[in-house]
């Protein structure tokens, strides 16, 4: 499988179990399969359509159809068993790291490919990575939940976003760097959940 | 009256008619005048402007801004009456109607016309149908109420933009598939509110 | 110093404001220090994007990311001065004032040269303004406060894009109109936040 047919298989991946996170937050808001599905596709697709509107590109799953059926089967299936089924919600954080991972240095190789300047790209991988579940929380009316924990989840996907910049800045090969950024995302984002490594939190201390 | 005239005013009073929802619902929220009237400004042309957005179109009220005058004017002559007299919410119930199916069909037909796959487009006119309504909801600071109630809403609109594709698909008319597409929204909608058809909803049966 | 220069670094000081008061906003609901940088972005940058976004133009911050290290930068020191000092609000209003008063007549300037029609240039201005407020507090998970208030805030800066528009149609010239109108919006908001002038109120009065 050539690299970019890993990417595109990889990125579809992320997009369903963002989908599916969705689902899970919408069924403790009583949601109907409906109103499941377009939060589901909130959450999958929200983070890169952001960020395709901020760089005027064509959003990317009005080009490519292909993510909006993976979002939107996924959503269904999901639906349907979380009806039945009590899902733990640990079970997700694995493919959901992977997810933020990815969508992260996809969305700043791409804001770099549009010549955008180095501050401004990083943030274009925070969005990509992240605004997905933050449309995910407002449409379930809490207050986004990558704010409050102090947990290290944007923090996380910056990091590596910045990482990414500067070891194609020293001059390292494209792919090895990409893999070596979405590697550290990965990293923080599970030792943050296994160690509990947090961030200083407002109003804690006072 | 020409065709296209007759869907200028009708997509004029689909405007007014969503920029009234907007303040009865502003006016639950004790807001001031202004906070209204751009509660009723997000509601009437939200779902249009995110569908231009998304399709990289000119954003139809700013091409045309006899739009955002309706939709200011209609708010305000609300705003007022709203003030005095107790509008019953069930008033608003079949222009409503109208205005999903409207906003729905005109929304899915820009979209294909704009060469957008047939999914992508069914979902953009369902963005066109019932965005301006969730907006309204989040300015309001509550859950999506086409979210919650498990009533025919977004799933009207989705059933009848996908009714308007595999009808042009089939060969009919442009024209009568509209009409056609346009009373599947509006039918579905009214039956979901007399007889109490609903959709699954999550967690109840649990 | 030119009135070009003038602009800009007035323009880069209300993101500085704006990005101030996101983090005093976000100190009140306990988020970490990446959650408060990140709603500084959105209430700094939040209103001239989605203007830049509705006009199809290239998006400020991501032009010139100068914009975006002043918000950052700003979020950042605030934060940590937050956690130590408590800063009394008021201190920030007429800061907040000249960031209203220039963010409006800024974007309502920009609309005109963008040959928007008159009304939606107005609305620009007042998206400008307004919108990255907007944000932060949907972001907090606040009914929006400038709709709730009765205050003369989204009104202030209204009139001050009308005036505007009316004065360069009287054939004044742009740079003494423009200053003008900011004195509008500037004494507007302060003398109802002096005086207590507030706007008529929904459901108040029933």
């Amino acid at each position: 499988m050539s690299m970019d047919a890993l990417l595109y298989w990889v990125g579809m991946s992320a997009v369903a179990v963002n989908a599916l996170t969705g689902v899970l937050d919408a069924s403790r808001k009583q949601m109907d399969l409906i109103g499941a599905l377009l939060v589901a596709v909130a959450t999958a697709l929200g983070g890169g359509t952001v960020r395709d509107l901020l760089l005027d590109r064509n959003v990317f799953w009005v080009a490519d159809q292909a993510y909006l059926m993976a979002a939107l089967a996924t959503g269904m299936i999901a639906f349907f068993v979380v009806r039945r089924v009590n899902v733990p919600h640990q079970l997700f954080q694995i493919p959901d790291a992977i997810g933020l991972a990815l969508f992260t240095i996809i969305g700043t190789q791409i804001a770099l490919q549009w010549h955008v300047p180095w501050l401004a790209a990083s943030l274009m991988g925070v969005i990509t990575g992240v605004v997905g579940g933050v449309l995910r929380d407002i449409l379930c009316n809490d207050v986004p939940s990558i704010f409050l924990k102090g947990e290290l989840y944007a923090t996380a996907a910056w990091v590596g976003a910045l990482s990414l910049i500067a070891m194609q800045e020293l001059g390292l090969p494209a792919v090895n760097a990409a893999w070596a950024a979405m590697g550290i995302v990965f990293l923080l984002r599970l030792l943050s959940l296994r160690l509990g490594i947090t961030m200083p939190v407002l109003g804690a201390p006072r």
